[in-house]
């Protein structure tokens, strides 16, 4: 299988770091999205939304989205379970996945595109009003999960799921791309974060 | 099992679509947005982010975001199936369900926060700039989508899923509420929102 990637884009991490705790070796294309590779009319052909990553089968059908691939990875390689396991779990760990990329991923792409380094780009009309509010939700949140690992010490509770990679892959981003490292003083999150950065898989 | 829902709020619009697919009743318990019930110290211990929909199951437990509800009364109940039947078909609907979400749903959403209701309000600073940015790219979907149904009947390519559930939650909610509905002359969308306004579950 093939993986379309771009080094140190974030969304296709967060399939390397699955397929690393699956042990599952994915063929890595470069997809350069700096030459907008991503945007060609070949490109579109295996994914309409023009966005990276996208998973090619052996027999040429293509998957994207992030979160699409990794249950695609699950349910053909089901061990180590990282969705869940019973209705509820399954339902849980979704719940929670979701929770970080609506409120947390969101924010940081606005201050993303609305940041320096798109803007230096100049493709979009950047909003700073928007980028100014992004980077105040994304500190919020920051501290609300610093509050929820006081009592949990992993995003879906007591074991290790696919909502730990993708809170993992969004501070990465966050902290290295865009300016928004979570505050020092935020000792959870910040136990948290090492203990899960520990996992080889975290070097995806 | 009890449903916190809301008259005419969309996300909860989606799993009582996919309930009555499914023939699951659920009793439904008004959470009153305009009282700001959903942000209540009561409703937080359901959901910490202080969002509706949310399932509370027979024993307590409480399960919130749309899709992970959805996702929960499938494995329940598990036909007709709404999520896919094998491990390329879940992947697709998933990653179309997200195409939906991620790039109409999120818009919808910013022109809904800036728009005239929320204005009146006064909760939110609103950012005009974003509105104007967020009804373009709307308006660009709507196209895309019309472009796609020429070929495709449903979302998710040949058959109902849960994909088309969101899909007509959104345009619905677009063009009652923020004063986006596809322009008419996007007659593949307009042939597919009339097919699946027919079927009774759409009454929801």
């Amino acid at each position: 299988m093939k993986l379309y990637d771009y080094s140190g884009a974030p969304n296709p991490r967060r399939v390397k770091i699955f397929a690393a705790e699956k042990g599952i070796e994915l063929e890595l294309i470069n997809c350069d999205m700096a030459k907008r590779e991503h945007k060609s009319d070949e490109f579109l052909k295996k994914n309409p939304s023009g966005k990276i990553p996208v998973l090619e089968l052996d027999d040429g059908r293509c998957i994207s989205e992030s979160v699409a691939i990794c249950r695609y990875l699950e349910s053909i390689v089901p061990d180590p379970n990282l969705f869940g396991n019973d209705p509820f779990e399954l339902s849980f760990i979704e719940s929670r996945n979701r929770h970080i990329e609506l409120e947390l991923w969101t924010q940081i792409g606005t201050s993303w595109v609305n940041g320096p380094i798109v803007g230096s780009l100049g493709i979009f009309d950047q909003i700073p009003d928007a980028k100014t509010a992004s980077d105040k939700n994304v500190n919020a949140y920051y501290k609300r999960l610093d509050a929820e690992f006081a009592s949990s010490k992993f995003v879906a509770g007591g074991r290790y799921s696919i909502a730990d990679i993708t809170l993992l892959s969004a501070i990465d981003f966050a902290s290295q791309m865009v300016d928004l490292k979570p505050q020092a003083d935020l000792l959870n999150l910040a136990r948290w974060h090492k203990e899960i950065n520990k996992r080889p898989s975290s070097n995806s």
